[in-house]
């Protein structure tokens, strides 16, 4: 009946992750009864403080109906979010200017649309999280990636900004990750304070990630501000979109909630999309999140945060005799991205380097190309959350693959 | 600091919702003490099915972990989608086909991403649910918008679709809703087809809202197909985008929770954009919304469906009395979209109206302004989601505050 077969869309044409393959095959190995230890997942894997689930439980023995909630959220877990910023920052955040989502994904979309025109440039460093450029290019914006190395711990710098304003004209937005995802690299408050400066000077608009705060690994002189530097902190004028979630920190990924500080003239159109783009974030996920404020569940978090420290350290111990390096410095998250060393040369690249270690001792890492087209061949991105005992064996196995 | 006062974006600039404003004078007049009869709110008040609470309640009780899960759902709900259309529709559904997606919203966004370009043409009548038109708008579409009366049961013609590419230029979409919002009315299954041949001959691609399917009034000749007809049974190439939810006929609007039937040719490109987009569906809403297809939960629903049914007589029978007129059919869904008839030159249109009513009667309905700029402000919807009693107050009190 059709006189031509329809297509996808060209701005549906996402690029594949190779993590996706090597995730189907690690499901492929233990599927065959292969003992798989898999360090893909940017997740925790115990799941969320006992009194969010129990809250949760609770909300659905009770019968109530969970109806749609206003497009920005609850007005009790708005204001339990700002309370938040004032208990870790010491910020006055207006309860009004908290907008809930769904996961720090939705934040993203329904930020970057209200911030960001079609052909709008934006500038974010790489290595960095895939999804940022993806949503980006789907909306029509144009993706500025600034070449962000050791030398600056793999942060953008307002150097970098200006060198790519110049190259490809002026910039209408920068993302900024802190810690990042996959280096966990943190920008400190001086550094901060200086690429919101540079946004404010040069009409642009800083987009900052702080879904991995809480989830830090600071030395004894890192003082009150260890959780992360927020950046309403550095930004007087709270001009800044501030992004974060439950997801990481709080382990509740699978809940699908997050969100954003805004900007007092973004508020109402943010509103306005959320409403026709979402209706509202889950509502079940929303009644029970406000129990992550709780002091028991500050308390367990920190206690995961705690172990996580422990696994990080037990990795950086083995670098030595893994031979891989540089590593980025992992201030914060649970990853580690290291260059693979002398294994480049055995095995050529990252990818290859993963495909071979997983189908040797199962063992699945993903490759730095999923993160950094240009230099990701080099790396790997290793998730620690995966826990101490799993990285233990990880450890065994990739000496045993790399000395045999 | 800032050298120029940074702005929103012109996309992000939605056109507002007569009914927000609505919603805040209820919340308003409420607060104060006066007792509100709302029949603004598409949903149903009752909550889940028991057999969907009690799932939920046992995953969050048994302390399982709520991670990620794949970016188009868990195996199980995929399968048991595809179940559901065996059991309604007698359709084959292969499972890969099946995407679940945060809600129907997120199904429009996914869907609509993935099959259309920014420029492209896409039709919709009008009136109609206000999120196609500013969703598609914020994705760059050009929405051409069918001026659908009483001749069509406010449903799209070919007839319509050759004028509007006539006039336009060639259409890349048809979004279709039957049941539709805020008419409630239906095509039957030589219309669908029609419509659907019309795409396919013209290189379109359909996109039919079947949200509010089993939520039907059929009369006695409706026969096996009185739960509305699926696209893909018009449509035997499966070339339509099929969106559902979980919202409606189980009454799970605040879960989050809908679904996609894809052509194959976009089964890839959407779980790649929900991967970056999303990342996945909200894990606890899925892992109960399995038991939406038990025997038990399709009963519980139906029998709201019931209640429904007699809630619609009442509000039929007194359309005498109300003066009002003509009205939709109201075929499914929940919603009576009527014209005011006389009351128009009382009080000039529709939103004047419910703003007089509002503030009178303590009757909240919303003015058809919202879903057609063009004629609706002769109309306004009323949901008869809100129930008996809700019903039979508002009748009451709308005939007094004519008569007044």
């Amino acid at each position: 009946m059709s006189l031509r077969r329809l297509a996808a869309s060209a701005r549906s044409q996402v690029p594949p992750f190779a993590v996706m393959d090597i995730l189907a095959r690690v499901d492929a190995l233990r599927a065959a009864g292969r003992d798989v230890v898999s360090l893909c997942a940017g997740e925790p894997s115990g799941g969320a403080p006992a009194a969010v689930s129990a809250k949760a439980a609770e909300i659905h023995d009770s019968g109530r109906a969970l109806t749609y909630t206003p497009a920005l959220g609850t007005a009790e877990l708005r204001s339990a979010i700002a309370d938040h910023y004032r208990r870790w920052y010491g910020l006055d955040v207006d309860p009004a200017r908290v907008a809930v989502t769904t996961g720090s994904s939705g934040a993203f979309m329904l930020g970057f649309l209200a911030a960001f025109e079609a052909g709008d440039r934006v500038a974010l460093a790489r290595p960095g999280y895939p999804a940022y450029r993806n949503i980006l290019t789907a909306l029509g914006c144009e993706v500025v990636e600034l070449d962000a190395g050791p030398a600056s711990r793999y942060q953008p710098t307002p150097a970098m900004l200006d060198a790519a304003a110049s190259e490809r004209g002026p910039l209408a937005g920068v993302v900024l990750a802190s810690p990042a995802n996959p280096t966990g690299t943190m920008v400190n408050r001086e550094e901060l304070a200086s690429l919101a400066d540079w946004c404010a000077a040069n009409g642009a608009r800083l987009v900052s990630d702080e879904i991995y705060h809480g989830i830090t690994y600071p030395g004894p002189d890192a003082g009150e501000h260890s959780r992360g530097v927020c950046a309403w902190e550095a930004d007087g004028a709270q001009e800044a979109i501030v992004i974060s979630s439950f997801s990481k920190y709080w382990g509740m990924t699978g809940w699908r909630l997050g969100w954003m500080l805004l900007p007092e003239e973004l508020v109402a159109p943010v509103d306005a999309l959320a409403g026709n783009l979402a209706l509202c974030p889950p509502a079940p996920s929303q009644l029970a999140a406000v129990e992550a404020f709780s002091p028991a569940a500050y308390e367990q978090a920190d206690a995961w945060v705690a172990g996580y420290a422990g696994t990080r350290q037990t990795l950086l111990d083995a670098l030595p005799a893994l031979g891989w390096g540089p590593a980025a410095p992992a201030d914060g998250a649970f990853y580690l991205y290291a260059e693979l060393g002398a294994q480049l040369e055995r095995f050529g690249d990252s990818r290859e380097y993963c495909r071979a270690l997983l189908e040797a001792e199962g063992v699945a890492l993903v490759p730095g190309t999923d993160f950094d087209a240009v230099h990701g061949g080099r790396a790997v991105r290793l998730s620690f959350a995966a826990g101490q005992a799993a990285v233990e064996a990880a450890i065994e196995r990739i000496l045993r693959f790399q000395g045999a």
